[in-house]
């Protein structure tokens, strides 16, 4: 495959129209967006089947078009050039005396911190979160607008990407195009754990690492404006210094390539992941990347890999995995939440963290299942935690919809309660945060209500306080 | 002027393409985007000269252009249609029988939270910040795509609005085109202060207001949906009952409307606001909004209003605002930021807010000035900070660029203590935050750095250190 699709690549004309902007912009295989997008929908489709999946089924069909338009435009940046966002955003603006000081369009730093922005790993195709703070050092007499230093930022973050690389060419383009005395970049960047590792609370298990890229004035280990700079980053709360929680630079951030095991280990038919695997490369291809390039070399294994934990499960693994509510054991337990009521005691299970893979877009979503039920009175019927745990991995970890997985869970520890049961999901989506819409704080609750929840609003109304009681610094 | 104009709209016909669409669609006075743009220009030309700006000069030149194109976006939703946007989101999704309860496709709530969006008030055509919740209750067994309730809020935003009646038409909208059993839509706004009312803090001094409406099944008293909504929402830290510094309901929460001053006052030259309020009611217009009714009226002079305060100054208005740093009371003071350094003690005067208007984009950016400077030993040369803010407020309060403005007070600080003077400006720009770009959370800082804080390092990040103390929360 490696050398038919390297020459391929190799015989594409630059589709660029500006011979300057070559550098800014790799050729497109397809001259027209809509094409190259749709190219991508069979791979999508290969991804489908071999996860198990019925792609003519409602809720999967319309998924190859809305994956390969959001990983279109995920990775604009390709087909983005900085010196269009640059140009004519330039402006004239009076500096002091060099032997004075330095201020306005000569020397005095100029600094746009907190930027949100969200790329995809090189490594494994996931998208991850970025705040990036951006410095530069006018020269020349002329200023650059503010946004400009987001929307070039935002070219080289709409690619696939590892944060020190962004670091660089984020740099590297400010300084070409701005032609000021000296760029600072710091990027702060968190990355999705394996969905084992995830937690309950927002980014808690996320990967982690803090890296930057300097030129011209910031350069060198004396440069003061580097020490200003940091000092103007942390007046926001952010110590680049201090580094806590970065990984050591030589152990690659992203949790995939960390643990690194061999690629035929933990998917389960060979032959089908070998059809999903060229299908995430030619997927590479049509973004106009190479797939042999040296950073890119295992990441079709990796991303596949990530895919194939949420791969559709039947009744046979739930046996394996030893879950089954019918047999939960049923004991009495100290402590757990519990309130007296007429049909027995309400009980909770609450913040107990999932990660699924949304069925629309191929993106996780994750988050935190709280689960109500009634005992059978008397303590009887109490269910463990553990087999709560099953239960939402069962549910949640496989190509899902929210709405979906809350009715399955809530119907699944009804059949056992009996009396009654109440599921609230809580997630934040990465369709809705990475894509298009970019609500990055935005989260979604959904809820199940089933038996003497459904007739007894006080229970209903006593659950939601047990779960807000609990919900920590979030309120 | 009014009699004209009414009659020019009632003679447009509606340019929609598709007939249904009517409700979702305010026609355009010209087919093409670009024109209307176009015609924008003239207008914001016109305020320029009104507000005593040279419009040939570098920073404004393309002023007109950028803020008709800004001014577009960001009323886009006049030319979106929420059918077009949840057509073929509309997803199967098997819910629970009845009468054992609400899930899934039938009866389960959901409801995304923490949406941020931006819009414009109608009063004023200053941009507003809003936290928007939005809940639905699936109904025949089909859900929507979660991002939809993002991008149907987001049509409604992108107009001239204010909150009451965007909750109720977002509202109506989701109601009429997903056709559930209920909507529930909840939103926490912030709108800017007069910039006299401004304070330190970001969001401290802003006026805010919480509004709701809701549909189907969350209508009543008794509505059970309702206060789960509430309590759903509540998980995310808001309580949308205790409304703690909402304006009461009868008192209008635009600040340039409830201190409503008779529209000849604060306005110096007559003849050139008349001017200005036709431009600004020619820019309503080419919106496809109708500038007589009933909302609007009094828009224009509102939003000239705002803009006065910011017009260009000269020396005179220094002298009859009484500020000249030359003639600054010098005294010794106790207390205030004091170091002793080589060439006197570091003197500071840190957290000075200010409002300035953005010259790019004829859009409001606010923040805190800190000024350090070396007295002339022995504490002769202390300066009131009361003298400060004046010259905050002097080269603040205009249109400016961030970077101007901090070598301008720079210059002046430094133009009496002459042994040195250090600024750092911090702001947040709505230029950066309600346009195109949208980075919310982003903050810009530039520094001026003259005389003896240029030859010792020291000196300059002892400043830094010193406003790093004071920073407060924020570290």
């Amino acid at each position: 495959m490696g050398a038919l699709e390297g020459a391929h690549l190799a015989a594409v004309a630059c589709a660029c129209d500006d011979d300057e902007e070559q550098s800014d912009c790799i050729p497109l295989l397809a001259g027209d967006a809509a094409t190259a997008a749709d190219a991508m929908e069979p791979a999508v489709r290969a991804l489908l089947l071999g996860l198990g999946e019925d792609d003519r089924r409602e809720g999967l069909r319309r998924t190859p078009k809305r994956v390969s338009k959001a990983f279109r435009d995920g990775t604009r940046g390709y087909r983005q050039k900085v010196k269009d966002i640059v140009r004519g955003a330039l402006f004239p603006e009076v500096g002091v005396d060099k032997r004075t000081g330095s201020a306005g369009g000569t020397g005095g730093q100029v600094v746009v911190r907190d930027i949100e922005l969200f790329s995809y790993c090189e490594s494994c195709l996931l998208p991850f979160s970025i705040q990036c703070h951006v410095g530069y050092v006018p020269s020349g007499g002329r200023v650059v607008g503010l946004s400009k230093l987001s929307r070039v930022s935002d070219v080289f973050a709409k690619r696939l990407q590892n944060p020190q690389r962004l670091a660089n060419e984020v740099c590297g383009a400010l300084h070409a195009s701005i032609q000021p005395a000296g760029v600072a970049v710091a990027l702060q960047c968190w990355h999705i754990p394996l969905p084992e590792n995830l937690e309950c609370k927002t980014l808690q298990g996320w990967i982690r690492t803090s890296r930057s890229c300097r030129s011209g004035l910031f350069e060198g280990e004396s440069s003061t404006l580097w020490s200003d700079f940091l000092a103007l980053v942390k007046l926001r709360g952010i110590d680049m210094e201090a580094g806590t929680g970065d990984r050591c630079v030589s152990v690659p951030w992203c949790p995939l390539r960390s643990r690194e095991v061999p690629l035929s280990n933990g998917l389960c038919k060979k032959s089908s992941t070998n059809g999903m695997v060229s299908a995430v490369a030619s997927m590479l291809l049509s973004l106009g990347e190479d797939p042999l390039r040296k950073e890119l070399l295992g990441t079709p294994q990796r991303y596949v890999q990530w895919l194939m934990k949420f791969r559709a499960r039947n009744l046979l693994d739930v046996k394996l995995n030893g879950f089954t509510l019918g047999n939960a054991s049923l004991h009495e337990r100290p402590g757990g939440g519990t309130a007296d009521h007429g049909h027995g005691s309400i009980r909770t299970e609450l913040h107990l963290p999932f990660c699924a893979q949304c069925e629309h877009h191929l993106l996780p979503f994750y988050g935190v299942v709280h689960i109500g039920y009634l005992d059978k009175g008397s303590g009887e019927g109490i269910i463990d935690r553990s087999h709560f745990q099953a239960l939402v991995r069962f549910y949640g970890c496989k190509l899902q919809v929210q709405e979906r997985m809350t009715r399955q869970i809530a119907e699944a520890v009804h059949s056992v309660s009996r009396n009654g049961a109440m599921v609230v999901v809580e997630a934040s989506h990465m369709c809705m945060i990475s894509r298009g819409v970019e609500k990055i704080r935005s989260n979604t609750a959904t809820v199940a209500v089933l038996g003497h929840f459904l007739t007894d609003p006080s229970a209903k109304a006593r659950f939601l306080q047990n779960v807000l009681r609990t919900a920590g610094s979030a309120v």
